[in-house]
């Protein structure tokens, strides 16, 4: 693919822009751990403050496991993509940008939900931040996809169909998510669960893989 | 590329360092969101202040976005560069340590921005730092360009010079920013705004690709 | 390897994978750093205390040394593993991302080690983790190896059971230094020492190479 | 030189390792900046102190420049000899894990420099932390090409030569100061400029590139 690619003048690297990526997601997804803080005690304090202490950062824990899961699941609906887009053009790159900034930016949401996970406020930032993701993500695709402009001529319908589902899959349950959080931050948060479940319930009716 | 480069004695592989490049890119420009930093505030506080204090960050979210913007075109340029060389000097090596210098420093003008956007001085710094990571993406080229030491001998003049007017464009704005700093921090952020004109200009005046 | 597993439809590319999780074992590593901060001290108070607040430093150098060793030792496990697998889906894929998530998550551990190191919580959370890891890894290889089913057809038993071995080993000294760790937080972080012993004891009875 | 190493059974890719080390290059040579904080100012302190406050960074970017240039040589070196290496065994392997930590290590000597550089224990931390960190890296050439080891059988005796020899220079500059810093910081900090003669006067008289 970098060969076809490398014969138009002018253009740009598959492999450096799917490298570049790469190592955004790596550094995003070990960056999250820098939020869990390990906490400051006087000598005589330790003995009798420090489990209790430990344990407050239980929420801290579920907002790193949270947003390393969800960065994990983006990275490999990017590589997904990107293992059937074979040309990159600059308005790609772009858009590919876009989606990396929101990437860079998750360990802010992540320890703003760890912080004050129980407030509307941190839950409509963070799911926010995930539908601006999920949408971006979905906009390569769509780009890239849009009259077979980046991807083989021959990739069938269906399965440009069924990863673009996948796609707006993620955002949709983060956007269901914004009324509840206004009642309750902890419904909110559960109704993120949901994620589990939708992605393998669109592979199995909607299979993007060769029948 | 690599191949030809290799066969040289003693010469350093293009892949390695483009690799190396691309890692002080990645990482620097996820390092930026470490400066937004979640606001600590007493549990009784928290209902009343929150999304005041989050209001506050704009000016760092601000910076963050104009920083990973900037850092992003700064690795679009190296990587059009870096498509055109095909062997790396000794020389080349430490130019090109000297601007990812300049790269691997951005999170501190970028932080300085976002909690004091308003003085000149924030504003200087921020313009400087990008004067001088600028011209020496330009001294690159400069360098590997001149007698077409490190390019393919038939790249053509005029996509040499294309380049090099697109390497001045960003510097050149920047430095026109400096005098408007002193009357107006403002002023001069809202002259950055030309960055977004400049490049498409040259493009279409000088374009770079191949006719 | 990448070639055969290209081959499949919706497949991962191997070497995305092993890119990917090379660069979360760098960053990881190379954070660990972070946690040893440099004494603030008022300018009368340098000359007489700096020596002392730096010689307290020793804890957390201590820890560094040693999370550095042992994400290094899972490096080369991992690695080792990776030499052997030629395809990858989707479970290995999550299983992977499991043990990603345990390196990513070793800088507070370490962190806290290095600032309680003389509490049996430290050292429990520092050990816990350590098995969590150690048996996720092994997980991976157990996954992959079991009828052969990601491995080439004609990898050795032989090899497959040493590689097994090995990787439960290290869970297994963190394991036993667990009931140490509520008599003598000391005590239990000497038992780790047994790690220098166990692999190569392990390599030179199960040897995992070719005869 | 992969495909060599891969025929290997149990060995380690050499592509692996080269791959792993730039990453830890690149993200300690980047984490550097963290040291070099925004100062912290009052709404009213801002027009009168900013100025003098980021005037008093000075020596953090002294030491930021210098830890930058330094870790850029190491890697300059390491890359040279990684070329010469073919093959990579068991202690090697550990050997240049022992280069790395010192490499992963350099943030904490380099923000202890900016911020007590005047004082003789922070010019012998930096100093001690230089002289390892070489050591280690002349250590890995020295047993790759004991005997022709792991480098290729027709590696002349004089490159070999000459590559040790600007491996121990740069340690031996950092020694040579050691008895300076216990009389001025600054003297020592001085003679460190050494190193930017050194290194071109080896390469002029022990030439390391085939004639």
């Amino acid at each position: 693919m970098a060969a076809e690619n490398q014969g138009r003048e002018g253009g740009i690297s598959l492999e450096r822009l799917v490298f570049f990526s790469d190592a955004v997601f790596a550094i995003a997804i070990t960056l999250l751990v820098i939020d869990i803080k390990v906490p400051e005690l006087a000598d005589e304090a330790v003995a009798g403050e420090l489990s209790t202490r430990l344990g407050e950062l239980a929420p801290n824990l579920y907002s790193f496991l949270l947003s390393f899961m969800v960065i994990a699941a983006y990275w490999l609906a990017h590589h997904r993509m990107f293992r059937r887009i074979v040309w990159v053009d600059g308005r790609l790159l772009w858009i590919n940008m876009a989606f990396l900034l929101c990437i860079a930016f998750q360990p802010f949401p992540t320890a703003l939900l760890g912080r004050y996970g129980n407030t509307s406020i941190a839950v409509v930032v963070y799911a926010g931040t995930q539908i601006a993701t999920g949408l971006l993500l979905t906009a390569v695709w769509a780009y890239a996809t849009f009259r077979h402009r980046l991807v083989a001529p021959d990739l069938e319908e269906r399965i440009i169909r069924a990863s673009m589902l996948r796609g707006i899959a993620a955002p949709l349950v983060f956007a269901l998510s914004l009324p509840l959080a206004f009642r309750s931050a902890a419904l909110a948060e559960y109704s993120w669960l949901l994620l589990l479940v939708v992605n393998p319930l669109i592979s199995r009716f909607f299979p993007a893989r060769a029948a």
